[in-house]
């Protein structure tokens, strides 16, 4: 692995481990096996590692979007499974996300992600509609600028409740409400088997 | 206003205003025109005072649930739009929600509110089942364990896509979805037409 990259997944398990504000560039050094030096030149300030690690963070998981099934909506659902799986075993991405909720400073940041996020899912809800698998009368855009948001908190409130431990469930509990209220009728049990079949079986929450 | 009430109110204001970290007690003791030694007889330090902060949120918003219209679900949509009408007026709702949401010491608190809220939530959803308004094969349970995340996601996106400026259309258009994903096919077009009057009737996003 590159230098870059080992310095921003050491971070990542850090600010994971402490936190932001308990997180010190000497202890990320350590954990990258580099010499502060080399780690200051790549990221001067505590602030600008956590941006790369957002931002690091934005390019695995937009990653897994741009894969365009046969199926539109079932790209869009095998997206949130592939991020989902994401949040649960790559450092980089669960950091990423937890860092880019708690607002103040990474503000901005957070705000031009949503953008890019809601313009691709809604890209994708546009192809949907096309193919015929949805019938509803909201447009590709407020899908996408709904879908997000809700897969936003459904990741949130499992981290706070079960550190994760029901995401899958959660999630796939948000995209069988969502499928029923938005699938035209001839493929809404297609595509909810589909939610069946990537999430597993499972009952959400305590 | 008693005096924890003002204090309340002038700590939300400037948690609002410069952000928890900048937050000293010292100006909000100034701006609720209250001594310090007052102030940290009732708040003996600033975690206290968000946690203050925090739970009178929480009993303002809990409160406007629990009011059981003649329909269930309409209490349901009813409480939504009280609680983004509060986010939008009440600095005490909107400081008390952000500060929840930036996790780190104020997590078990926030854990709790959210047990709290699914509990609440699903009592009305089982309310909704009971009355015939829907038809679902999530439990009250589970869509109790799903709406609250999704409300919690769709607030905290519009707060840092718009200032919370689409508050009311991008709830409204959470709601379309869940509705027509849930309700039973006779109370749809009712509970549709419930939301869009509650809410009034604009585009979500930009």
């Amino acid at each position: 692995m590159e230098r870059r990259a080992l310095i921003l997944e050491a971070a990542a398990r850090e600010f994971e481990r402490v936190g932001y504000a308990a997180t010190t560039i000497a202890a990320v050094a350590r954990e990258a096996g580099v010499p502060q030096g080399t780690l200051h030149f790549h990221f001067p300030t505590k602030v600008s590692l956590a941006l790369g690690v957002i931002d690091e963070q934005n390019v695995r998981t937009f990653d897994v979007v741009s894969h365009v099934d046969s199926s539109p909506t079932v790209a869009l659902v095998a997206a949130s499974r592939g991020i989902a799986g994401m949040l649960l075993t790559d450092p980089v991405v669960s950091a990423g996300i937890r860092l880019s909720l708690e607002r103040g400073e990474f503000g901005a940041a957070t705000a031009a992600f949503y953008e890019q996020w809601i313009g691709g899912i809604s890209d994708l809800f546009r192809l949907s509609i096309a193919a015929g698998e949805l019938r509803t009368d909201l447009s590709a855009e407020e899908l996408g600028a709904t879908v997000v948001p809700m897969f936003t908190g459904v990741q949130l409130v499992s981290a706070v409740r079960t550190g994760r431990q029901d995401l899958f469930p959660a999630v796939a509990a948000m995209w069988r409400i969502v499928i029923a209220g938005i699938a035209a009728p001839r493929h809404r049990e297609r595509l909810l088997g589909v939610v069946a079949e990537l999430f597993g079986d499972q009952p959400v929450g305590a």
